[in-house]
Parts: C-alpha cells; sequence; structure tokens
C-alpha cells in the first residue's frame, strides 16, 4: 500500500482497489516493462484502478502484442472500456508507431501498436512513452498535483524525463520530447550510451557511473565494483559508498548532482517551470540529501534554484498503468 | 516592401495593404516599441495589414497607455476591431500584467495593461512580449510555416526567445517561456547583464560582446573599440571586424556561435524541436555564415544538428504587430 495516495488526495485510493470493478465510466491502463506486462481499469477523474492482470513479457513485438491482447481481455468488463493507454519502454511516434524499444527482446524496427491492438481490440489504443506515463502521473495524483507545468526527471539507468505544459503531456511530432538523459552538459565530455559525448545521462545514470567506476577501477581497486562484483552497479551500491564515505562515490555522486542542477536549471529557465519532480531508482536510493545537493549546486543552471522547486516523486502505486490511462482520456 | 511576404505566401501581402482598409474581421495589433508606437488593422486568416498609425512612445506608463488608446482610436473603424493584440519589450504574465518594461523610461513597476487598456476601449485587450509576437509571427507567415513547434531565437543587444509548440506560442504562469538568453552555457562564466554568470547572453549578446571587448581594450588595442568608439558596439563593427580579419572579433564570434550551437542542440533535443529561426540585428548582419558557423559547431548541443534545421528568420514587416494580433485571437 502506497500511503502518499491517500495522504490528501481523494477518498478513493489508486492501485489500490481490486475487486469489485469500478462502476463508472473506466479506461484500461497498460503498462508494458522489459520483464512484466500489467493492465488496470482506471477511473480516469479519481486514477482509482480495479482489476489486476499480470503477464511475464516475452521477446518480439508480435508475440508481445499478443500478450497485450490477451491481458486486456483478461480484465473484468473489458469490453465497457472507453479506450487503451498504453506505455511502453521505448520511443513513440504521435500516432502510435514504436519506433524502438531496447529493453524487450527481438524488437528491432517500429511497430505500428496503436493501429495493431487497435484493431484487434475494436476500441482506441493511445500509446505513450513509459517515463511520459510516470510524468503524467505524477502530474495528476502524485508530486505534481497544484502545478500545470512541470518536468519529471527519474534518474536510473539512464535519465529520463517527462513534460507537461499547460497541464498536458508534450511529446513532439518525432515523441522525443524530455530526452533530457542527452542533453549536453559538458562538449566532448563522458562517453554516452548514445554514442554522443557530454550528456547529462552519461554523468547522472547508473549506467554511466558504472563505465566511469571500472574506467577508474583499471588503475586503482574502486569500492563500487567490489560490491558490484561481475554486475552493473546498483543504487544500493552507491548509497553504500556515500555512506562509507568512498572519495570515487562521493565525487561522483557530487558531478551527478551538478550535471543535473545545470540542466534542470536550464529547462526550467528556458520553460518557465515552478516545479521539477526527481524520481528514479537512483533519487529513491539516495532520498532528499541527493535532491538538497542538486538543489544547492554552484553549476545550478539559468536563473538559479530560486525559479524552481525541485520535489521527490510521490512513487504512486503502477503509476505507469495510471498514467497510460490518463494521457489516453487526454487523446481520445 | 518586403519581399518575402510575396514570395511563396498568400496573394494578399500582409503588411504592405494601405488603403482602403480589410473588408472582413479585423483585429487591431499594436506594436509597442524603446522609440515608437505602431498600430496596424490584421486579417487574421492572412496576416494582411491595413491603416498605420505611429506614435513616438512617451515616458511613464500612464503616459504610454494614453498614447496606446490614442493610436489605436486612429485607426479607422477601430470600434468594429474583435480586440487588440498589443507586443511590449518586457515581461508579461498570463494575465496581462507588464511586470517590468526596462526600455521604456520610467516604466519602474508592474502595471495591469491588459485590463486598464481592455476597460478604456471596451474590448479585449491581449498582452504578449515583443520577442514572442516574432516568433508567432515568423511561424504563421515567415520562416516557421510547415512545421507546428519551433523555437525562435534572437541575437541582438541581448539574446531573447519565443517558443510554438503544437502551433500555440508558450509562455507559462509568469510568462518567462523562451528566455534562452539565460540559460548556462558556462557554468561560473562571463558575467550577464542580469547579475548571474556564464549564460548565452554574455557570450552571443552584443551587449556581453562589448563589455567582453572593452575588458581585453584595456590591455590591447582592439578594432572593435575603434570602430564604436564611445558607443556601443553595433553588428555592422562585428561584421567589420570579420571582414577585416580581426582575430579578437573572429574569436569572440566563434564563442558566440559555439555558445548558441550548445543551447540551441539542447533545447531542440529536450523539446524535439524540427526547426529553430535565427534572427536579430546580430544574425541578420552577419547573414547565412553565421548561421552555417553555428549548425557546423562541435559543441552543438544533445542529439546534435542533424534534429534540428536551423534558418534565417523572414524579417517580416511590422512582425510585431502581425504577431501581436494573431496571439490575441489564439487567446480572444
Amino acid at each position: 500500500m502506497n500511503t502518499q495516495w491517500v495522504s490528501d488526495g481523494p477518498e478513493t485510493t489508486p492501485g489500490d482497489i481490486e475487486e469489485p470493478g469500478l462502476d463508472g465510466p473506466f479506461v484500461i491502463g497498460v503498462d508494458l516493462g522489459g520483464t512484466k506486462i500489467l493492465a488496470r481499469a482506471i477511473d480516469p477523474a479519481t486514477g482509482a484502478a480495479s482489476g489486476r492482470i499480470k503477464r511475464m513479457t516475452p521477446a518480439g513485438p508480435s508475440v508481445v502484442l499478443d500478450s497485450l491482447v490477451e491481458a486486456i481481455q483478461d480484465l473484468p468488463g473489458w469490453e465497457q472500456a472507453e479506450g487503451v493507454g498504453l506505455g511502453v519502454p521505448g520511443f513513440v511516434t504521435k500516432d502510435g508507431v514504436v519506433t524502438s524499444c531496447p529493453n524487450i527482446k527481438g524488437w528491432d524496427e517500429p511497430v505500428a501498436v496503436s493501429a495493431e491492438l487497435g484493431s484487434r481490440l475494436g476500441m482506441n489504443v493511445v500509446v505513450a512513452n513509459d517515463v511520459d506515463c510516470g510524468a503524467v502521473a505524477e502530474q495528476r495524483f502524485g508530486a505534481g498535483r497544484g502545478v500545470d507545468d512541470l518536468l519529471a526527471v527519474f534518474v536510473g539507468t539512464g535519465v529520463g524525463g517527462g513534460l507537461v505544459l499547460d497541464g498536458q503531456l508534450v511529446i513532439g511530432d518525432r515523441g522525443l520530447v524530455g530526452e533530457i538523459g542527452h542533453v549536453t552538459v559538458e562538449p566532448g565530455g563522458r562517453p554516452c550510451g548514445c554514442g554522443g559525448r557530454g550528456h547529462l545521462e552519461a554523468y547522472a545514470g547508473r549506467a554511466g557511473i558504472n563505465r566511469e567506476v571500472r574506467r577508474r577501477h583499471e588503475k586503482s581497486p574502486q569500492l563500487l565494483v567490489d560490491l558490484a562484483g561481475e554486475g552493473s552497479i546498483k543504487s544500493r551500491h552507491i548509497a553504500r559508498g556515500i555512506a562509507d564515505e568512498d572519495d570515487t562515490t562521493i565525487e561522483m555522486m557530487a558531478e551527478a548532482a551538478a550535471a543535473l542542477a545545470l540542466v534542470i536549471g536550464n529547462a526550467a529557465t528556458l520553460l518557465d517551470l515552478p516545479r521539477v519532480i526527481l524520481g528514479g531508482g537512483v533519487v529513491d536510493k539516495l532520498g532528499q540529501p541527493f535532491i538538497d545537493q542538486i538543489a544547492q549546486s554552484d553549476r545550478f543552471g539559468g536563473f538559479g534554484a530560486d525559479l524552481v522547486d525541485l520535489v521527490p516523486a510521490d512513487r504512486l502505486d503502477d503509476a505507469g498503468a495510471v498514467g497510460a490511462a490518463m494521457i489516453a482520456v487526454d487523446r481520445l
């Protein structure tokens, strides 16, 4: 149970209601993850959810589409839904073509997911990026309540962002809006997973930190590598490194905070954002001290930290499914 | 006569029609500048203008408001207008309060221009920032035709920007959207006119260039200072410095191009912009070679220059008045 939903939200408790089903109109929200599929029925007014169907995510887009259809059709009363919102871990164009989905095996080329699923289900299907779904869920029911303009920044393996302006998700014609992980903080700087250099993600994302720490490990032994072993460095390893006052960990996270401060301040200045929400595994694990480190950085970009509040994400239950449903409601 | 309006635009020629007046519905577009006021009647469908009333801009907001009312009421048939759009050289909130107007003498505190003018004229008055008016005019009738998402960047004494997403001007609750001149390119870098450091404007704006060149002049004589004398360095002095292969001028404009490339690339990546329009005195004077220098910079931010086309502004006649009218149409 997630208490944020209850604290000062509506009487109904999104994500927690199992059965009986919703009485009024509902939209189906589906979260397609790298390992699992979750489908729920969402009340568009409150974000309250009923029904809960889970599936493993198979390999290859055509089998994934089969599993999505099955999961949706297993929801009690699915035929009465006003439509479907689907969040996917990839790039999505405005018309629902998923151009790439690197975290799902075998998904190597563009698939017209919205058209295909819509035709098989006989209802409108709106497809959105999973980070965007998280941003919309936070704006409607989480840490973004009360403001119409916000950027949600999720710091995990990579760094993703979702932008809401005037209460509406902004995605752009190519669906690339919010690619804050690939904003340049240091021209010619650290190599980024995308092939570029000096991008935010290379400094603040776990994959970038992992690469940099292992590079240093070749010269001198690193605690984070000892903790992670052969696997990737996890957020808990970083938290442990900070607790143990490990020099490299402290230095790397200071660089991460400085990079985030520069990019967030610049985005807030360019877009007049009153609030930026910070979430994702790294932020969740390091908590408020890391957010404070960002807000107090002397590298904070633009007009500075006075312009914008940095707040932690509420980490809503099933935010992906709830956000996907709300995006669908806006576009249906 | 401005040929851009005619080249491949509508049959009617915005900005050129004097009399007789427009036949159909029209909106009054007013451009309040630091030295003059211009009021015109604008056809919302084509941007075609008729009537042309000019006034000197007096000092102090209450006298300015009197002059605005006079200029508008001198337009033939002004009572039939559907409303007024007014562009001002200052910060404007969403509800038409001009919070500051540094280029107009005596305008030292917030004035509710929209409410005040609206009450005196008996019609709706929409107030917008002049740079935003220029951006909207370019998007509707100039270099932005054909795309729904664009950023217009005007490089003059300072650096201003106007953002159009999904065909609509974005301004933010505080009216600060587009403050690209104060995006940080170099934390702790050159002092900016706003009191900050390392902002784009300090590298690419004429005032920043003027400050930096005069600082260098204290150590060694500078051609740009010889050309400008006691006055500020003008765009034509910069053009002359480049033509004369002056080392400092070339170095300063390379830094300006690099700073613009970093910020424009990052903005295009964050906002998925297919096109950025470049205008303002510096760009107008230096022309395509300067735009090419920006596009080809190795400091181009984010996903790089492949993501976005950089194009020169069309420099439309009376763009301020036309843009103000179009913004009014969208909000009336």
